[in-house]
């Protein structure tokens, strides 16, 4: 049996349900599924939005209450280490981006991070005034920006560019661009390499916002001589609702970053209670207060499931699972139109289609039991996730999309209904 | 038997131990113990710095982590409320500092939420520049203050003064007011309405810093006229290590502030993915992110223990625990001097003690079972915590202590090791 990565759409559109099942079976990742939780009979495919449940996440969720808050109390803070865990958790996940050791730490919303780089950075280049941001960019990174130019002395500003006009968009008035390396409702996927080169070039530093790439798309920090970079690990880093986000400073800024919000952790020494602030020497300098100790252990167990997995691995099943999906549905949903790029280099973890419907055919597809996710106006998004998702499942989640609009099940009534979170 | 709220400290001092059991018979609160679980054998006095883990906030950290992500995942956000928990908790906390329902939100941390509120207040006195701070304030309030004036156009600036001078300080230049109603080393408590008033006068607001009393003292944000509060949730609420804290936004200014860190979960509309913040209408848009859901959940169980709680019994508990213990340490401890203002009105929930040899002292305590801390330089912080203490460990407490002075076990060299968090 032939890998499915590399195999053509038309052949991986009638695989059968035996070609499948041995694309299973050869997968090397597939024992990771038995670390998850996952319930019975769901197809889950929106790891790209609230990432799934892992026994190791469980199990620390119930050990950090009872028996380390619960037991050791305010002692807790030195025998179990809590102190330690955004910058212990931050090198974990700094190893799945291609991050400097001790330059990643945990704390806060990516938004609040966002905030505190885009102070550092500005600080960095103060000559130059403009923020330089895609115009379809996540709505909190440019809702932060503007937060920001409103409030900063300075006379910072904001300039918002189509996708395809940010390169050409550097000139010498960007002090900063903070961008995606994939397109949160596209799935489209940026070169962070070429970007950052490009934007050193006209002598702009660049933020990367790596929500939608972290654990499902392989990311090489240093190798592309990035600035600096934010994400959530709630997505692909299965941390859990809210987890706590995480920012990274490259290390020849770190000496010379300033941000804002310099709350008592940030300080170079919290528990002297000194009347000034005076900034931690390292990565510590980035937080702002104490760490959410709950939040920060499940997440840290989260990460467990990525232990030993060779990214290159995760990277090629993650387009083999898309592959799949893709060449199932457009064999027999001529309505639905893709909206990501088909190329390897050119799209993240997940695929997105147009559809008039799209709303309620995500209701009746959760409703059949298969998790996907809508955004307005007319975008169905699927997200794979190659730790926990199986070839079978990926090819049985496209046919009952393409049997729901085959049928146009979507237009019944209880679909319609529109819910709070979408 | 006489109630222990109110009796003369001489014999306080001399109670017997069926005259201490008598109290804790005919303590309104006693049946409270039994929602937490607190190590057998421990006596905790430092609910001031981390709260008790509670039955409920135990069982609802497995439930919305097993069950709620782990089951419902991305559809939770709908089906579990995850995305009311901020304003739903937030009224929870609202209730016990006397704030009005809709206008207190969970959100962040302490400190991140000064810098909301020094922001939304210096935008309500544009021709005002000056912050002013006590000088032994929480250091991370006069760090946020201190971030802030470096950031924030329009030539904000701090002031900080002694304690005893801040109302005398309060001129045409103050533009807002930041300040703890307890102070967290000495336990001196500030009175919120009589401070209000007086900043008021001179036109300015009022940010209350309440991590030192809400849940142990009462607070009336709404008979104070008061303007803006903040505090953490992990002291004698019992929220867990790094629970996520909250603000209040009295309703005369709500409509009118605004904040930097307009996040797209402050928006009007998050699911629109507009490309413009546009403010929600209510507390909302003091909002930044993605809510941190299992550490609000846990915080939302853990205030359970709090419903039915008749807020003047718990002060009336608190005010007499701390008397007990007062007496005792007072009557045999000749060279601790007390730095907490006895008249009940002039305190909070703790008391505090100078003491040359503090830190070996609260080790060679811990050592002992009686949990209290340490802040530099020579301070012995004691926390009464009403809702799970009892006068018999109070008793005990003051006893331990006793011996540890008059022995001076705190001289052994174990005593004298220096931990990470004191």
């Amino acid at each position: 049996m032939k890998r499915a990565a590399g195999m053509a759409m038309s052949k991986l559109a009638t695989l059968t349900a035996a070609e499948i099942a041995a694309l299973d079976r050869t997968d090397p990742l597939r024992a990771r599924r038995q670390l998850f939780e996952i319930p019975k009979g769901l197809i889950y495919l929106d790891g790209n939005s609230l990432g799934v449940l892992s026994t190791a996440a469980r199990q620390r969720a119930a050990t950090v209450v009872a028996e380390e808050w619960g037991q050791s109390l305010i002692t807790a803070w030195n025998v179990h280490g809590w102190m330690d865990l955004p910058k212990s958790v931050g090198n974990r996940i700094g190893a799945l981006i291609g991050a400097e050791a001790e330059h990643v730490v945990v704390c806060d919303t990516t938004s609040v991070n966002i905030f505190k780089l885009l102070a550092a950075a500005l600080a960095l280049r103060p000559d130059r005034k403009v923020i330089l941001c895609e115009q379809s960019s996540f709505p909190t990174d440019l809702y932060m920006a503007q937060g920001y130019v409103g409030f900063a002395a300075g006379g910072a500003a904001l300039k918002t560019v189509p996708a395809a006009a940010v390169t050409a968009a550097l000139d010498e008035t960007i002090a900063v661009l903070l961008l995606s390396d994939i397109d949160y409702r596209s799935g489209a996927r940026r070169d962070i390499k070429a970007v950052t080169r490009a934007a050193h070039k006209a002598g702009a530093l660049v933020i990367w916002d790596l929500c939608h790439s972290a654990g499902a798309v392989p990311v090489d920090l240093k190798g592309a001589k990035a600035d600096f970079a934010v994400g959530c690990s709630y997505k692909y880093l299965n941390g859990g609702p809210g987890a706590p986000a995480y920012l990274f400073v490259a290390p020849q800024h770190l000496a010379a970053v300033h941000q804002p919000l310099s709350g008592w952790l940030g300080h170079a020494a919290p528990f002297q209670f000194e009347p000034d602030f005076r900034p931690a020497g390292g990565i510590e300098r980035m937080i702002t207060s104490t760490p959410s100790v709950i939040g920060l252990a499940v997440l840290d167990a989260a990460l467990d499931a990525f232990d030993g997995v060779d990214m290159g691995q995760l990277r090629a099943k993650s387009l083999a699972l898309a592959d799949l999906f893709h060449a199932r549905v457009s064999a027999r949903c001529r309505s639905l139109k893709l909206a990501t790029p088909l190329a390897p280099e050119q799209r993240g973890s997940q695929l997105a289609y147009h559809f008039e419907h799209g709303y309620a055919a995500i209701q009746a597809l959760i409703a059949a039991g298969v998790i996907g996710d809508f955004r307005t106006p007319d975008l169905m998004r699927f997200g794979f996730t190659p730790l926990y998702l199986s070839y079978a499942e990926v090819a049985r989640a496209a046919d009952v999309l393409a049997d729901i609009i085959a049928t146009e099940r979507y237009r019944e009534p209880q679909f319609q209904v529109r819910r709070k979170v979408t």
